[in-house]
């Protein structure tokens, strides 16, 4: 049975809590125990705050303007596409929402209710999307007549709910999570596979050059794909700490099956009926997670310069005999220089020691910090000081524009190779089952030798199985490795038709 | 008992419904049906489609540039005080929602209820946030300690949700609305009351200088505040064409009675424990349903240069002897030249005729069209026909741009003072009951001397009560007429305190 978990708020139990939570610094590492690491960097940095109802979470400014900074260009890019934004009501019918067999299938189990409103129980019970396929298709039946109406292309950004699952974590696995859903519709299946392929490399590029993650772009098997659609290709990352593959956007193709259920037809250049082809693709605020994960350390977050909030912390530092008032305009000044370059530079003129801040801004992954105390004023310099390797130069002032400038670029390419050589670390290819499972068992990235065929997929699974969960395929790379003739598949030692990553996933 | 209408989606019943729908031109008029071609205007300017369940609306393109334009301002504006966006869940526990007596009972009636995810039953049920007060504030208890963590300014921008009522109109009363919603609090009353009007002003200028519709300042009555706060602000418009107000935004002043319930509270410069004072602030969608009422013709919409999607559209006239050629050039180098000076121009190279083209354009309400024939390129010169007044001129091509800047312009400033001057044609100031039922059932705006007391509001609608609703209070405007000593109640004989605002409204 689902369970809501209501707190009581008693102020005193409130406050210990709060205590509890505000201890100063990480109390976990991130190798010794990754899982409370998480949990406990994300409230920390203040990204999010648990909330009373499980799998559901306060999303706090410093997400909020990260989640932003990804908004603004996709949605930009998607502009350039004519791909126009629009609103679709976040409720229901069961009778729309059961028009796809399959899709149904794959959502049914997670789909919240709303079954009262007010006192009065309602006459028929609605559900909250869970993605909404079934609930814009309709409306493209009835938008789309004769092929001058194509393409059709539709995006939005809102929150979807998936209530049922066991473990619920903060960005990665939430009963109500922010994305955004594009939605099209084509006359032909060419525009269709070329779209999904534009998109995806959005996708590739929110990772790689908005969240400094590697990740590799390719489709999922047959036993992965979105439920009801064609084909499904995705942006897939890698956690090296656990493991596990972590899909981090898809791009689907769902060819004419929507269509054919929704009546989605158009009288094409002949003046014939034929179905259009329909994509949907999304990203979501896993995002962040993937980007917690990946770079975070010890100290807390880490988070790359192009979406942080803040990306210079300017401190003061005073001593006894410190002209304070030189030292607190040095400060004011610096950070009015560095907004003039196009920076988002604060300035902490808080109560706290210069140690607790430099603590707290690491915690919450500023990438630069810099300090100015009196040899700074007398030296006419700043000290600047990297968050990813906390490496510190002192810069005439005159040249700190410059400086934090290479510096930001330099962090954000730093934090991808590093990304990059820990995942490529953990990347094994195996040709053998024994090889296979080795590999499994040391948290491997697997490339393997696949025959393609689902029911292998589904026997990898059971043979699998256990506490860590079963091994599933995360994608098949569009960058394929030669596969030398004669190649066996690893788990059926039938013909291998590709190279296939597998792996344990989020 | 609340309804869910679930259509069938035949095919057969769905074309017919589209054929309808599709008809060319408007059916009603404005003046003579209201009701009817509101619904009509909204759906064919393409505004919104009607959903399959009462009360929700798909919003298409046409409305989410409207909001996102708004959305711009709106953000940039709240940005620049340092308030910040977050967002919180839409699901609230049962006892969270009651924690504040006079709020639950303002919402409990209209609440949506979750419960059960997939085939189990939840073990409490949930609520959909019909606004995020409970939601936040058992938060700002945990994130607020000491004076140094005040203010906390959060907005967030989501849909809400508010299930029961009978007459559900698009924008006007959804279901589930757009909107943003900002909490605040603060050290102090008077930094509350301070951004109470400071919102206010940017809600009127949403309305003023982007939508084109004048609106009045102004206070509720305890009757009609926000149920929980101290005080309520709002901006009011008014629809002449049925004689009723309209809120078009509040900003909440709500004291420290949230404060007192959810144990907001901090330790001030002295030590000493404090509650903090809070405002609550939102506008919603309900603006777009404003701008089609004040603003729309028997031709369709009319959208206020600033916030449309399309301000400038460009039609190509064949002739049967034209060089289509060279016109289709020119149209497309208008489009060029125009989107190059910062305007949202396009092209219509479309099969349909010229007059089709400008009856579809002028129905979406798009403020400038430019018309390019053969007498145009012979002439070096465009057609230029505004929206809102029909006029036509030609202009030599180069002068497109600087006409194009001034037309806008001037639409903006015509629009706005043909609002005004309608709107203020429908005040009337009354001094008893008899003038205040002549004004009411003349459908006017009616500004007349109270004596500020609850129970004589309520007998004011008791005693108008009928077919068309009963008469409210709208605001007490802050810009206040002289009230010369001795001035009575319109409704108790008592000596009245200050001129206020009644009428029916929506």
């Amino acid at each position: 049975m689902a369970t809501a978990n209501a707190s009581t708020h008693s102020k005193n139990a409130r406050m210990k809590e709060v205590k509890k939570k505000t201890r100063l610094g990480m109390t976990f590492k991130k190798d010794a125990s990754f899982g409370e690491w998480y949990s406990e960097v994300v409230v920390k940095s203040e990204l999010i705050e648990y909330y009373d109802i499980s799998g559901c979470y306060n999303l706090r400014p410093q997400t909020m303007a990260i989640w932003e900074t990804m908004w603004e260009f996709f949605d930009a890019e998607i502009k350039k596409m004519k791909i126009k934004n629009a609103y679709f009501p976040m409720f229901i019918t069961e009778d729309v929402l059961q028009k796809e067999k399959d899709h149904v299938e794959g959502f049914a189990p997670e789909v919240a209710w709303v079954t009262k409103s007010g006192q009065n129980d309602l006459e028929v019970p609605i559900a909250i999307r869970p993605t909404s396929e079934t609930v814009m298709y309709p409306y493209f039946a009835k938008w789309i007549r004769c092929h001058q109406d194509l393409p059709l292309k539709l995006n939005q950004w809102c929150s979807v709910v998936r209530w049922e699952f066991s473990h619920p974590t903060p960005f990665i696995r939430c009963r109500e999570f922010l994305w955004q859903e594009g939605h099209t519709a084509f006359a032909t299946k060419e525009e269709a596979d070329n779209e999904v392929l534009e998109i995806l490399e959005l996708y590739r590029r929110i990772y790689e050059e908005y969240l400094a993650i590697p990740v590799v772009k390719g489709r999922k098997s047959e036993f992965e794909k979105f439920a009801g659609g064609l084909y499904t290709t995705s942006v897939e990352a890698f956690i090296p700490n656990t493991g596990r593959g972590i899909q981090g956007a898809t791009s689907h193709c769902l060819g004419q099956n929507f269509a054919k259920m929704f009546e989605i037809d158009f009288d094409d250049e002949k003046g014939e009926k034929a179905l259009v082809w329909q994509n949907s693709w999304a990203y979501s605020i896993r995002t962040i997670g993937v980007m917690v994960m990946v770079h975070g350390d010890d100290k807390g977050l880490v988070i790359p310069p192009k979406v942080a909030a803040v990306q210079i912390i300017i401190i003061p530092v005073p001593y006894n005999d410190a002209d304070m008032e030189a030292i607190f305009a040095a400060c004011s000044s610096a950070v009015q220089t560095l907004q003039a370059a196009g920076f988002r530079a604060e300035h902490d003129f808080g109560k706290k020691n210069p140690g607790a801040k430099y603590n707290n801004w690491e915690m919450k992954g500023v990438p630069l910090r810099i300090e100015i105390g009196q040899d700074e004023i007398d030296g006419n310099q700043v000290r600047i000081v990297r968050r990813d390797n906390g490496s510190k130069v002192n810069v005439p002032t005159e040249n700190m524009v410059e400086h934090v400038r290479d510096s930001l670029s330099n962090i954000h390419e730093s934090l991808f190779t590093a990304a990059k050589v820990k995942r490529d670390a953990c990347k094994k290819v195996v040709y053998t089952w024994e090889e296979f499972m080795t590999a499994l068992n040391e948290k491997k990235l697997i490339l393997a030798p696949w025959c393609d065929e689902e029911e292998v997929e589904k026997d990898v699974r059971t043979r699998t199985k256990g506490e860590l969960g079963a091994a599933k395929t995360l994608c098949t790379p569009f960058d394929q490795p030669s596969l030398p003739e004669g190649t066996l598949c690893f788990a059926s030692g039938k013909p291998a038709k590709m190279w296939t990553y597998w792996g344990r996933s989020y």
